[in-house]
């Protein structure tokens, strides 16, 4: 991992899920900041996107600022419905430590962030994860429940003022959450029904917020373009729970309803951890490692 | 793939998995030809041990002709009593194409191991796979269900001949299979009970050759040295059964006989495209790429 000293990755998530000019404007500002690409995402129904790139830390900053501006300009929260909470054009910044970058490094750079974001742009910020200022704040359920337009009107009140910047909400790019974490998988499973219930229900049984699986996040979310609906989860720590047993728990929460799963949905990128945790499970095999692996061992890509 | 112009695989079967001496003279034998050795898998109650290598087809030759001279030294059929079939001390020699490397390559290489076998170490050889003189002789089953006692007895009547050198085998060394052949999974999966009936039993139902999964090959053995029994198979082509089907197929057919899994075993190594075919299916992706993995989108090991 040496080749990665100082790299970062960051996944910001937009809200704006549809319009290809947008999403591939967004894409030009990234990529203008001289960072490496690696995936991304959009659904017409949660109306969001989710860019994966790396970089140096400088270089991911700047890929934050060019594409907040590209956000503040193209999109307007005044007019936008999607099924995913948010409260921002630019919703959610997590920076990600590659290699042997420390977290610190993270932290520091969510900041920076967060005060060019309310200086340039006036957009203001509320810290989250490794970066947070509280306790209470780390987690980022607390601020993005409200939504956009509950926070415009209580973003002054106490315990809801952002920590850079404001109180009050950019008027259409809203705020934006940014911070420091590790690695998460985004996951979702498709179910064949459109009973919104039932999605609801199955994310209920299985995040560790409600009594169920170590690490895991869910919601129930309609796909409306789809004529379904979804578990839309974070696994927050694959040592904790491993992504096929949130996927198992919910095929197995879905059967227990006489609800098919119509597939699987990988959001942004996956750690190879995870891919053999699962091959290894599926196969009864103690663990998979790539020297199991011929074209590992031969070197090939 | 560009990079292993030339290059075979060669994974031999040898008669000997217990005595360390033997199997690190073999291990010697075979690294002294140049070829680069990536797994030595060994069992006791099988007595047989898989040695898996790669390097171009001339010193794969030799390092085969090294490792039977190593064999013949070492190991007397006489004497050898294990639950595997076998016909010889170095008993299956399969060539694998590598990268660009043609069938015909493995083809001529497998002909030539089996000239130089039979004319510097008097082991008469059939030829099987892609390197057989007749249909009949492309499987294995045909001549190494006899084992070594048997064919003792009848390798010079109708059908039983050597394709070259014999027609008896050598006193205490046998005679060997040499072929070319794909990629092969070698991969058992034990189960929690003594009883070989239960073992043959599942291997029945999923072997091809009695109607159960495409290009499936499956024996029970008894496993002495852990007082329980084994479903061995061999999944000769991943696109025809996915080795987790394959997998899944003995689970479900062992727990109909009330019989519990212990562990999947991996004889030698994995294609990728198993390991990715498997994630997929426990994650209800349509597929998972190596674009999908962070790591091999950063270009990390």
């Amino acid at each position: 991992m040496t080749a990665l000293r100082g790299w970062v990755e960051c996944a910001p998530n937009f809200s704006e899920g549809r319009d290809a000019h947008v999403l591939a404007a967004l894409r030009r500002a990234i990529e203008s900041a001289g960072v490496k690409l690696l995936d991304r995402t959009a659904d017409p129904d949660h109306h969001r996107s989710v860019f994966t790139f790396a970089g140096s830390l400088p270089a991911v900053e700047n890929a934050v600022l060019r594409a907040a501006e590209t956000a503040v300009e193209k999109i307007d929260l005044a007019s936008h419905r999607g099924v995913h909470p948010r409260i921002g054009a630019l919703d959610v910044v997590p920076l990600i430590p590659l290699g042997d970058t420390p977290f610190d490094a993270c932290v520091a750079g969510a900041r920076r962030i967060a005060r060019r974001l309310w200086s340039q742009l006036e957009i203001p910020v509320y810290l989250y994860g490794r970066a947070a200022r509280s306790p209470e704040r780390r987690a980022l359920e607390y601020i993005r429940k409200l939504g956009f337009e509950k926070l415009r009107l209580s973003a002054d009140s106490p315990g809801r003022r952002p920590d850079v910047g404001g109180p009050l909400p950019h008027p259409t790019a809203g705020a934006a959450c940014v911070g420091a974490r590790g690695f998460l998988v985004a996951f979702n499973v498709e179910l064949r029904t459109a009973d919104i219930a039932a999605a609801k229900r199955i994310a209920g049984k299985i995040r560790e917020s409600s009594g169920g699986l170590p690490a895991v996040k869910a919601l129930g979310l309609r796909l409306a373009t789809r004529g379904t609906v979804q578990v839309s989860m974070n696994v927050v720590d694959i040592d904790r729970t491993p992504l096929h047993r949130a996927v198992e728990a919910v095929c197995a929460e879905a059967a227990a309803l006489g609800v098919e799963v119509v597939r699987g949905e990988l959001i942004g990128l996956l750690p190879r951890k995870a891919a053999e945790q699962t091959t290894a499970q599926a196969l009864r095999l103690d663990a998979l490692t790539p020297n199991m692996v011929i074209e590992d061992r031969l070197g090939l890509d």
